[in-house]
């Protein structure tokens, strides 16, 4: 199971005061490269997966989604989006996404903000995610980036020069990392970019879109800290397609090529 | 114009005695994880892109392939290249990646082993190798890890405590980075995974291959000095099938969604 920091009073507090869960997606500075990812929602089945507060429920829903599901583990932040939510489209369901099963074949398009990185079974999950969407669908997450969960104890530096870097270690080591973010004891899973688009590709999902956000400058300008951004990015965006080989060379094509095995984990 | 640093007496002299120049594929690690990514060569017309001492191209051709091109800059490389081969399917030409034209519809499978990272212009030589592949050809290829050519002046540092890192910095700012390796004042340039993606992406490239090498334990063992590829990435390995949509639903199926642009060079 899941650890529920999301339940956990200091860090819901905390999480309650961030720009993002009070603006929503207008505060996410990531958005718009995600939603660039997405479909036109006319008419479609969405699931999103670590729903939180419901912002990109009720904005799928706005925007013409036939139908929103949303998953989270934790019970305050459902009770906000049910409080904030006035739309028979949209149902929220809590269950833990190390351990959720969906519907076959049931959704058009699954979409995921910032949760993979707390899930120890990426492929169960990439899976159960496939299994889930029509031929065709839309899977659309972001996470943070592994170089930003790679080390051990992270955290800028400054040296006698004064240059600021990002100590990386341990990219190569995937496993459970347990850091202070809002509260104490927040156990997030690293893995590679690699491990990502392995799990994607060994369950049906053709990659469509890899985006490493960074500030803009005038975001930059805006909100200085940002900047740190430019040295080692902190959210790793990915769109991909559940693809069918039916009628497509895709599948026939590429079938010699022996597929390349994930790294074992080397912790 | 790139630079012909691989002319270099000082550069050469120490290029020869690596022993990937001595041993060839063998002596490579991630070779076999690049093999893994190509098809079966039984009768395919075959580039190699910045082909040095010809070992990827004799192997080419010992598996099979119909026709093997081997293309470098460095004279140097290409002497021995040509003296250590006999096979009339194997053809040697000095050319600059950074200007080459390759015939249109001319191969099937073009391959660039640890190049890339020395081209200005990603975007030209992309799109030069796309529409010299058939549809369906593949484009296999190595480059130093983004996270490996990203800093300003790349080394591993050990702090007080004896804590080992690889100080990140200017991960999202692309550009050319200056560095000793082998020689002083070699010129590479540093671009992010997203660059490198949608490059491929925008010239008709599906991405079937993704691999951060790191070493085995038993390469450890043998080699102690590679353990620090468990804390930073050394190479990137690329497979990219170049698609056909017609047939596949592949190419209509996604025209609704609107491209990500990449970030504008930040430098």
């Amino acid at each position: 199971m899941a650890q529920n920091i999301y339940d956990n009073d200091e860090f819901f507090a905390a999480y309650s005061g961030l720009r993002r869960s009070i603006e929503g997606l207008d505060g996410a500075p990531e958005w718009p490269y995600l939603q660039a990812m997405l479909p036109d929602m006319s008419g479609l089945r969405v699931v999103d997966l670590g729903c939180g507060f419901g912002w990109f429920c009720r904005r799928a829903a706005e925007a013409g989604a036939g139908s929103v599901l949303g998953v989270d583990l934790s019970q305050k932040m459902l009770e906000r989006a049910e409080a904030d939510t006035d739309d028979s489209k949209i149902i929220y369901r809590q269950a833990d996404l190390e351990l959720i099963d969906l519907p076959a074949a049931s959704f058009d398009v699954a979409y995921s903000s910032l949760a993979l990185h707390y899930l120890a079974d990426l492929p169960r999950f990439t899976a159960t995610v496939a299994q889930s969407l029509v031929d065709g669908g839309t899977f659309v997450f972001s996470i943070e980036h592994p170089i930003y969960t790679a080390p051990l104890n992270p955290g800028f530096v400054t040296d006698d020069a004064g240059h600021v870097s990002w100590p990386l270690d341990h990219y190569m080591v995937e496993g459970s990392r347990t850091t202070e973010w809002l509260a104490p004891g927040v156990v997030k899973h690293h893995r590679t970019i690699t491990t990502y688009i392995h799990s994607l590709q060994t369950t049906g999902f053709v990659l469509e879109h890899f985006h490493e956000w960074v500030p803009t400058p005038e975001q930059i300008d805006e909100f200085p800290d940002w900047a740190t951004d430019l040295d080692r990015p902190q959210f790793l965006l990915i769109g991909a397609r559940l693809m069918n080989p039916v009628g497509c060379d895709f599948g026939t094509a590429s079938a010699h090529i022996a597929p390349v095995d994930p790294l074992p984990n080397r912790q």
